[in-house]
């Protein structure tokens, strides 16, 4: 084996937080893995998930990781940092996540397979000494990814958990309620568009399709008129817009304009689609 | 030839957008490119253009690209996502442009030399297939990044456009109207200083070299004395000077101060500089 | 040795900076250096210090460098760019830091054993032509630090510099007064805790451990009860506590708020510790 070939067989690290990069958090852990595997390369998902917003981090770990490539992810939101919460390493079929467990992985531990051997990071053989006990990602958990991808066997990272007591992940349920979805806003994104947890084939119920209206309620009280159209641009100047996102939900979009900010919407809203009340 | 030399003639990918860090837009794109080509390693021009700002886009490509390595540029500034806008890769004398068809690309393809071949992405085998319209960037511009890095062909990866069809790229030129130079603020940087459209060898109409005073009339009609100085620090406290900022353009700066803030401006903004009224 | 091997062997270069994100200076930095070093590998330790911010700037890489992997430290924080203030390379026992001679390194050179050989950035040969003199960080620092990882001899990139007339790098220290302890606050981190320049050991004093309360007097006189806990989430809501940091000093917190915000602090803010007025 040639060993230009060898040096891409290092599996790449995926790294996710809520660490921003205002300080020196995410370039410390690169730094640590690095210097724990220099021939590593990591990927970084995004940062800036809102301080503590576990579900926030699962639900864009989710989005991420169909297209991520094989080997480990390293996602850290952890507000019990330095409690009693475990960090956890998880197996799976393609590779392994390493984080805290408190749900955060479980979405994407789910839609990867589930997990095959999950173990407690406990070992302090691979971990960095702290100092103090409130930077887990730092001393505990990228030390374990680095490790992992440098090819040390997860059950020597620490004592074997049974999968069945880790932290469930919760991602709401949209319902059918009279004929009409309730469902909620899974994410707003930078333009403002808003995801909701609400898949396109659940529409067919309104016998609706692309081009035609749609109620959309929000969480005053009021409704506005949405049309279900193709892309952001199909929308006319003003005009509230639902279209399939480039993740395959329903979202609510204007083109060129925050829908979030015109109808008031933030994860976690309550939205509900019906049919529109006129003909069409 | 050595593996390891080998290994550092995979070309780079500098890429440039709007995507911002707050979403997993552009760890995403990363990840769908090294799937593509593990080898390969990229440059994050920056991600933080503002939302839709093709032109702000097309600016910070063209400042940046003398000093990108030859490769592959991946930009991204897509207003027109889903719509009928083509998606273009675009050679040119010492590497390849990727992006929308919408001007963004124009200016820095004719800085580089001007296009060679240019086609439209429409060879769905080197896309994503993707669950909606909307990111183009992951399903079909960085994938092509991707594959040209790898070394593909471009005429691979769809069908040739005439490059005379192309969407230009406007870039505000100044004008001398009676002795004053009518420019506009191209850039306002991290700073607070304004970059504007004028070239420091057009003040040579004012007889004026460094040292000397300026007249900055500013949009709601006010004017202001300015100092042609060469570095940041040359500003007394509080005093506005003028200086060749570091692409060689001239441009509005007080000493550790916003420029911007100070003068209520923003790119686009129009900006004369004159003789001062009075004699020095 | 083999090839995959040797290219492991190029010194990382981290690198930090005021520059932000927005623009594209940290990419161009980075295209630069690439340009010089393309087996170079870069860690971003973080590119939003407080714009002109060389003590905070100076503090973010002394957290950082006991964690940094053995190689070049790229540091750029400079207000005075332009002026006769000097660009310095300096060698320390493990390493090189490059950046501007205001004081920004010199603490993570004393803690790095001090300096061995120190020069001034003067010899064009390792510099980019410069269209103005604004952007020393381009043209002068990330080429200077991309050259020592290709292997050029320190001495090559410019006149020896007597280390005595090096900038000096002031950290404030705290004081016993009359038994309470007087420090201030070096840094406030995303989540809004307040590291304080006072080390554990010297609350000592007050005979107080891990469980005991402190008194939190504040820059606006008043005073707060405190309790000194071992992590966050130890907090009671609503509950200010002391901990112990994850780089081994107190730190003023509450869990999942921002004691920043909550007692109006930021950095440099003076705030005192004292044994409770009650007994406990």
């Amino acid at each position: 084996m040639a060993e230009g070939a060898d040096q891409t067989r290092v599996p790449f690290v995926s790294f996710l937080s809520d660490y921003g990069r205002a300080d020196e958090f995410v370039g410390v852990c690169h730094a640590v893995m690095l210097g724990i595997e220099p021939r590593l390369r990591i990927i970084d998902v995004t940062h800036e998930i809102a301080a503590f917003d576990v579900r926030a981090g699962g639900l864009a770990l989710v989005r991420a990781t169909q297209y991520l490539p094989e080997g480990i992810v390293l996602a850290i939101v952890d507000p019990g940092v330095g409690t009693e919460r475990r960090c956890i390493a998880v197996e799976v079929d393609n590779g392994y996540l390493v984080g805290p467990d408190n749900g955060l992985l479980a979405p994407t531990v789910a839609m990867l397979g589930g997990p095959r051997r999950v173990v407690a990071l406990t070992n302090a053989r691979y971990q960095l000494e702290a100092p103090g006990p409130t930077f887990a990602g730092r001393d505990v958990m990228a030390p374990a990814a680095a490790h992992l991808a440098a090819g040390v066997d997860i059950d020597e990272l620490g004592e074997r958990v049974d999968a069945a007591t880790l932290a469930p992940g919760l991602l709401p349920l949209p319902r059918d309620e009279n004929g009409v979805i309730v469902g909620e806003v899974l994410w707003v994104d930078r333009f403002g568009n808003c995801q909701l947890n609400i898949d396109p084939e659940l529409l067919a119920a309104f016998r609706a399709g692309p081009g035609d209206a749609l109620e959309v309620r929000l969480p005053d009280g009021s409704a506005r008129r949405g049309r279900w159209v193709h892309a952001f641009a199909d929308a006319k100047p003003s005009e509230l817009v639902v279209l399939v996102d480039s993740y395959g939900l329903c979202a609510l979009a204007y083109d060129r304009r925050s829908a979030a900010g015109e109808l008031k919407l933030r994860a976690g809203s309550a939205v509900t689609l019906a049919p529109p009340e006129a003909g069409r």
